[in-house]
């Protein structure tokens, strides 16, 4: 069993059910704050303004903002509270388009909602009460099951890794993208515990440097061996042949085994399989979307120009009214994945949607 | 004939050839400022720095800077002279190591220097005063031919673009990395002023954003339409068919055809492969290292980590201490280029010792 790596998880609800508390991840590494939301609106701007990231992630959090916003619900009247749900449901769903995650967690959510409904009497004074702690129940039914499924993942992941390894890893699929100990970073987590010394290299990941202000973070204060490179140092890392395989996480997986990630993640699968270099995928079933064909019906996320020539920086790096092209995921398609490591263990892509 | 696109040039030498007068590079595009470098420690501390860049314009920064030096010099007697002469180059040709240019442009400077010395009556008292004019003469002719060679490279890289066409590029092969049009740009350049509107795909090439700094910034001020994109983006645009060729630059190209340039190159050419996009590399024949025989006898600059998780950010993007792997270059093999295009022509890669 994998011991915990932080002491606190990056998105938690209250006790009371009455605020979710996010760990601000646009601070990091130089600050760790805590963000206490108390509205839907904050929530969704925690999602939008990725102060909360990483898929399963975002999918806790919108079942915790669902939970939290509907437990504050003042109303009385069961028709009222129930278009009330049905509305923050809808407006935090379309918080960011490309990870699944999100819309699973709602829709189980909205499940949740309906089957309490329609179990109990609705002239029952206390139907909406009852409601609320169903709610709660099943957003934190949700992140246990996250963090179990982490586990598992790990103890799928393990058989890739070996004493020594180098692992290449793309923006952050670990403690701070889930709920414990990650998809892509989980088995790294558990092969260091085993004393394997894996050696990670970490791409900074562009715009919005989650490899370096994330993944080197949480891997660093685990106590692993982290390299940092830009994404563009991949190709060299390869050709030195400094890592035996690259691990990266997932946003959405189509049933075919297209799989959409980060920015480029289409790119590093690429080089893997120029290089000879295995490239594994790791998700929890919930991500894959079995109403998606292929990648082509997957919405690409494009995100505004700021990100790329002001973020983070201390002057513009690009002449002001620069053009820019910022799209915040790619498509791999399923044939330049060797397998995709899931909570069920370890799959072809093109026999995916066996999971289901 | 191309028309001037700057009003100035990246790197010059006074008239009275007492000071390298080079744009600082390092402070666009948010500041045009000029540097009057008056001593050699100046001028390699320009190059080190990358105040100036790009392997022709280093190629002439380190000529002029030679030349300069060894023309302040008050030493009288030719047997001194000649040491400070050698003492000079043998500092300057180390103030990179990839770009094959600067130690092309010393060594010729130091054929220039005992050409004129053999070929005149050592006792002559004003021995000393005509190897310094000859030096000041060599530099500035490097500096005319690197020119015509820009031009000439824009006539031949022309054929390989056609009206409304999108080019990929990466880092700076422009104006600012050589005397005037550049490499890889300078074809961009006559293309638009013949009308044929090319599309630019910039990658910012991290971790010193060359392209966002340099190459947005000097193909927009010849109002040429530019997008500007991370390095993991490149995949992303090539799949989605956004561009037709990928040209970039060369700091040296090895007499199999195998090609070092800025990090990130060899993973654009597997990624064109990949997608069946044509990748051309631009530069003078001048980059051609014939004593070279493949991309494994190239040395590999690797800069200091600050650059990858200090510079140009207002905080920094890693935790304090994050290992960094920071190669300048990677080598780009031959069988991923289309073509190298040269002044002398348009040629196979595995041809390029024809250029000799």
């Amino acid at each position: 069993m994998l011991t915990t790596v932080f002491p606190y998880d990056s998105v938690e609800l209250s006790s009371n059910g009455r605020e979710v508390i996010i760990l601000d991840q646009s601070l990091l590494p130089n600050q760790e704050k805590f963000l206490h939301l108390t509205t839907a609106e904050q929530v969704f701007f925690a999602i939008t303004l990725m102060k909360v990231r990483g898929a399963p992630a975002i999918g806790i959090a919108a079942a915790f903002g669902l939970a939290m916003t509907i437990n504050r619900s003042k109303c009385r009247e069961l028709d009222l509270f129930e278009k009330e749900f049905l509305r923050t449901k809808r407006y935090l769903y379309i918080s960011r388009p490309t990870a699944i995650n999100l819309m699973w967690a709602l829709d189980r959510m909205e499940d949740c909602f309906y089957r309490v409904k329609n179990s109990i009497d609705d002239t029952d004074q206390t139907v909406i009460d009852i409601i609320k702690n169903a709610l709660i129940a099943e957003a934190r039914s949700i992140k246990v099951e996250e963090t179990r499924m982490s586990v598992a993942i790990a103890e799928n992941g393990i058989s890739l890794l070996t004493h020594g390894c180098g692992i290449l890893t793309h923006c952050n699929a670990g403690h701070l993208a889930v709920s414990r100990y990650g998809t892509a970073l989980s088995p790294i987590y558990l092969a260091h515990q085993k004393g394997y010394s894996p050696m990670v290299y970490v791409n900074e990941t562009r715009p919005l440097l989650q490899g370096a202000r994330l993944t080197a973070y949480e891997l660093m204060r685990a106590g692993i061996d982290v390299t940092l490179i830009c994404d563009n140092m991949a190709s060299i890392v390869m050709s030195q042949k400094r890592v035996d395989s690259v691990f990266v996480g997932c946003d959405r997986i189509a049933a075919n085994g297209d799989v959409a990630n980060k920015v480029g993640t289409s790119g590093l699968a690429i080089l893997a399989k120029h290089y000879g270099v295995p490239f594994y995928v790791f998700g929890p079933s919930s991500t894959i979307d079995f109403n998606c064909a292929s990648g082509r019906d997957i919405v690409i996320e494009e995100r505004p120009s700021y990100e790329i020539t002001d973020m983070y920086f201390s002057k513009p790096i690009a002449p002001k009214g620069t053009k820019v092209f910022n799209p915040s995921f790619d498509i791999t398609p399923a044939e330049l994945i060797t397998g995709i490591v899931t909570e069920k263990g370890i799959f072809k892509p093109e026999e995916i949607s066996k999971v289901k």
